[in-house]
């Protein structure tokens, strides 16, 4: 019986968000700021990936980032000193973002100015994958690690994500990775995204990442 | 307005969980059954050490194991294979197990006679935590790749656990994964916990975690 209420207040929040997270992407259209909804597991290297794109796209593009996490600072300090206008966002014990949690933190990081913002989002594969944030595209890091099994694992979260980034490449071969049935299960799931392999540490595959999101911040802003 | 909703919603569950839990908890120790909740981040090897778990205690100990997913049915094959009683139970899009979900695969696996089960919980860092699921211990395995500042972000796993396996130590040098500072961070949390580095690709540790594991069958079961 508990079971059934969770799930019918659920939907009600899941219908609320929708309108809520539409509302706010044709904003930041009007406004040209792309918001990309960032996800992985913990530990898949969101902000050493983001510290890596924050270095390379300093002088083309200005960049905000709003950290989430169930707590600590660490990683929005890591990300200004990589020259990111950046916020932490706490979320309480809570597992997600939604999209009016992701607006108050636009409206603490302020996004005048800005042509690309990051949602690093809490580090989990399941919950995040369930709430419109807002954001324009959402990319999810997979790293070589966690394994190739995952798509059948986690499902929603390869069916939502516009880019899949795999990361930790340069170690892939310690884990018995392998891309070929990564992209076979992700397939079985999402035939349309774009499976990107990279190493944020060796620079491997970063040039494909970063020119996507060039080519995304120009579509946007067209 | 709706983020006040949930969390009553959630109050009512977790105190009715909890003693659905305790219930289930008391029962288990009259039937000399220890049950024991692993939890941890996807891809940590949780699968990888109940399988090396299995094959080292298969001639003491009787074991079943619930592998609980969103969605696939592989790790119940592979553990099943070590010569577990096994079942697998999906969550339905469910980041977590509760009590009652728990109970409800107990009844499927069937206890007469096992020694321990193992819960293979969803692989979440976060949701998992809050929800006592009626085992007599916790543990949770963190892999070095994911790094060892995980207990400042995701606090309340590492305060509810019992045992923290720190997995794929094979492989920390990979990873600037430092031992001393992932037990300093655990210890601003969680004063109690036994740390346990182990590989169980190459075996290294596992007897420390093989023999917590039977003294703890023994007391449960005195």
């Amino acid at each position: 019986m508990d079971r059934i209420k969770v799930i019918e207040v659920k939907e009600d929040i899941l219908a609320n968000n929708d309108r809520a997270a539409q509302a706010l992407r044709e904003r930041l259209h009007d406004e040209k700021t792309l918001l990309i909804n960032l996800m992985s597991s913990p530990g898949s290297g969101k902000t050493t990936l983001l510290s890596a794109t924050l270095d390379a796209l300093a002088n083309e593009l200005a960049i905000g980032v709003m950290e989430a996490d169930v707590d600590s600072d660490v990683d929005a300090y890591t990300v200004q000193d990589h020259g990111a206008r950046a916020v932490q966002l706490h979320t309480g014990g809570m597992c997600h973002l939604d999209a009016a949690m992701c607006e108050q933190g636009l409206r603490e990081l302020g996004t005048d100015g800005l042509d690309l913002v990051f949602i690093e989002n809490v580090g989990n594969l399941i919950c995040p994958a369930e709430f419109d944030t807002g954001a324009a595209k959402r990319v999810m890091i997979l790293s070589t690690p966690e394994g190739h099994d995952k798509p059948l694992k986690y499902p929603l979260m390869f069916e939502v994500s516009d880019l899949i980034i795999v990361s930790k490449i340069d170690v892939a071969e310690h884990f018995d990775f392998r891309l070929d049935e990564l992209e076979k299960n992700v397939r079985l799931r999402n035939p349309n995204a774009t499976i990107v392999p990279l190493s944020a540490k060796t620079g491997e595959g970063m040039d494909v990442w970063l020119d996507w999101l060039r080519q995304e911040v120009r579509s946007w802003q067209a």
